[in-house]
């Protein structure tokens, strides 16, 4: 199968075997992580970025790697993640395809029947939690007691809350950024049909399907449907309106082929994406958000669970025109921890991109979280 | 194939040949509609109404089909579309597969190869304008020159500008609910999604599926998808949260199965629809949407042509919870209806339903349409 790692990735082996939160436990896992800016001989200057679904290690360019990472304009010297300051880590989340251990990733030698055989659906049901105390491991591992600060985006919202519910005092501070505490039943409806669209595919033979025999239009679908609902109708309205394709960009005569500038975009999207992540890792992935409910530890109720969490600061931002993670939760996210005792800036951010406007709205999101990291202690 | 015709559907035959606006004619087509009420002497008590994408004519239950319509609790005696006082029409849409003549019709002699055969993708490409036209044929053939109202919900409401626009003082008023003057971005987005399912369906088989082998997986995607964008986060949030399906309803052990009521609420929506819509037909209506631009009619301004359209009275209900056709939509058509010299009122509705309210919010829609029909002259 094909390899997603980024090159000059650094990899740190988790304890083994690793429990697993539903069941089972990884043996011999590792995750894949980068880091920028140097740790303090006081180790107090750590910064942990929890990711969204499909993101690498690989956040920002370094000397190992000058490739623009996914969140270039946010992380490195004098930026609003100010690596002159901080000592900053991200790390691939366990369950992807891009350096740690997922479904994608062989089977260790005591598992397996056939040598090099890869997990596949054999993988244990991957929760928010795991990512979390994989991510934990791999803190502690650096030597580093306490963060100065948990960043996470989008699923990475769901682990970084996941991620101090676990491990009190873990971080000084949080930033998270268009996550929510549980998965509403809209978002599950969409990964639902994101997932069965895999599934689906003739070509995904119950997840064992080969480099030559892929599952290419189940993983189109799906990330089309993604691309639909990570961004918003206000965008695409000032950015597409009606333009149609000229014909030379038209892939047929059908009248049901691309005709229209947004088919094409979303096109595009999706033949990029497709064979840059693994079906299965995505399935997992997928399926771990809709579990995440973070009112297990609040006996059933989220904001007692927010309530419960140990923070000074937090940061909580949302946008206005996500559909996905809609700006209530973040609502909830901000009153949650304030009632917990943290000093909590909420942030609702007229962005037209939607869910994925951390992505690209540097303009908005740049000087909110510099500011924030800024006043830090 | 499945034939979808209520009983007692009554046919009216389209002029032979029928212009089609992108091209070629059909010859011997045919509306299906239904009636209830008595049309009076001075024939100027007509109400049409015009569907969605997948009704057929049966809007409400009467004498020669006891079954309950799909509108049932909107039309009759003393309901908000009055029949004691309205002649009530409610055509099928051409292009439809419930009566109307549509791609799975029976081509015409004059076109066959072989007896028997069915248009399929030999229709022509179908517009808005077509159905529009059709439904004034109706109109003209039952002897009515002028109806005192047309009603269009959704894609009907596109087709009730389109009758407006192309056939000037047919109508003294107009109710429009839920629809658009053109397909924004967005929604052409979610309806390219929901064809390319069908089309990626190997089943499909470029539109020469039988009943035997059917595109079922990609009708199933395709109206998984049409309910999601039909309905709205906030009622599913209220209405399912994050209730598990208990075992006995879970489809499979597998972790990617049915597991919440979300899921399973979408499975029986789509396996009711499979097999009761025609994939081919659903093909050309919906792209029928994505090329409807009332600004055709008004040298590629929207707004002018709305302003272009003569009506003594409109009323234009959206809603807020819409993300296929959002409010701003109906907000455009009520602003540029009434620069057109129309006495316009404009009901945004707070229903949780989204798109989809008109056919389940009764309780607000009743009172806001029955007001309107019971004053007009």
């Amino acid at each position: 199968m094909t390899e997603f790692i980024p090159p000059a990735t650094l990899f740190h082996a988790l304890p083994s075997p690793f429990a697993i939160k539903r069941g089972g436990a990884l043996h011999g896992a590792r995750i894949a992580y980068e880091t920028w800016g140097t740790l303090n001989a006081a180790r107090d200057n750590a910064i942990l970025i929890l990711t969204g679904l499909s993101p690498s290690a690989h956040a920002a360019s370094h000397a190992g790697n000058p490739e623009p990472g996914w969140w270039e304009a946010m992380i490195g010297p004098g930026k609003p993640i100010d690596t002159d300051r901080w000592f900053v880590i991200c790390g691939n989340t366990i369950g992807s395809c891009k350096g740690s251990t997922g479904p994608a990733s062989p089977r260790p030698a005591s598992m397996q029947g056939t040598t090099g055989e890869l997990y596949r659906l054999t993988f244990p049901e991957l929760s928010i939690e795991d990512i979390a105390n994989s991510a934990h491991a791999l803190v502690h591992g650096l030597g580093i007691e306490q963060l100065a600060c948990v960043i996470g985006c989008s699923m990475g919202g769901m682990s970084a809350l996941a991620y101090a519910a676990l491990h009190p005092r873990s971080a000084r501070a949080q930033i998270n950024i268009s996550g929510a505490a549980q998965s509403l039943p809209f978002s599950i409806a969409i990964r639902s049909l994101q997932r069965e669209a895999i599934r689906l595919d003739p070509k995904w033979s119950e997840g064992a399907y080969t480099d030559a025999s892929y599952p290419e239009n189940g993983m189109r679908m799906a990330r089309k449907l993604g691309v639909i609902t990570y961004r918003s109708s206000l965008e695409w309205s000032g950015r597409f309106g009606r333009v149609r394709l000229d014909g030379d960009h038209r892939d047929d005569d059908s009248p049901f082929g691309l005709e229209f500038q947004v088919e094409s975009y979303l096109e595009g999207h999706a033949r990029r994406f497709v064979r840059q992540f693994d079906p299965n890792c995505y399935l997992y992935l997928s399926r771990s958000m809709d579990w995440f409910d973070l009112s297990e530890y609040g006996d059933g109720d989220a904001d007692a669970a927010l309530c419960g969490i140990a923070l000074d600061k937090a940061l909580v931002i949302g946008v206005e025109t996500d559909i996905l993670f809609p700006l209530q939760q973040q609502q909830q996210l901000a009153d949650g921890l304030r009632a917990g005792g943290a000093d909590v800036s909420f942030a609702p951010l007229p962005s037209p991109q939607g869910h994925d406007a951390f992505l690209v709205d540097i303009a908005r999101f740049g000087p909110v979280v510099g500011d924030f990291l800024a006043k830090l202690q």
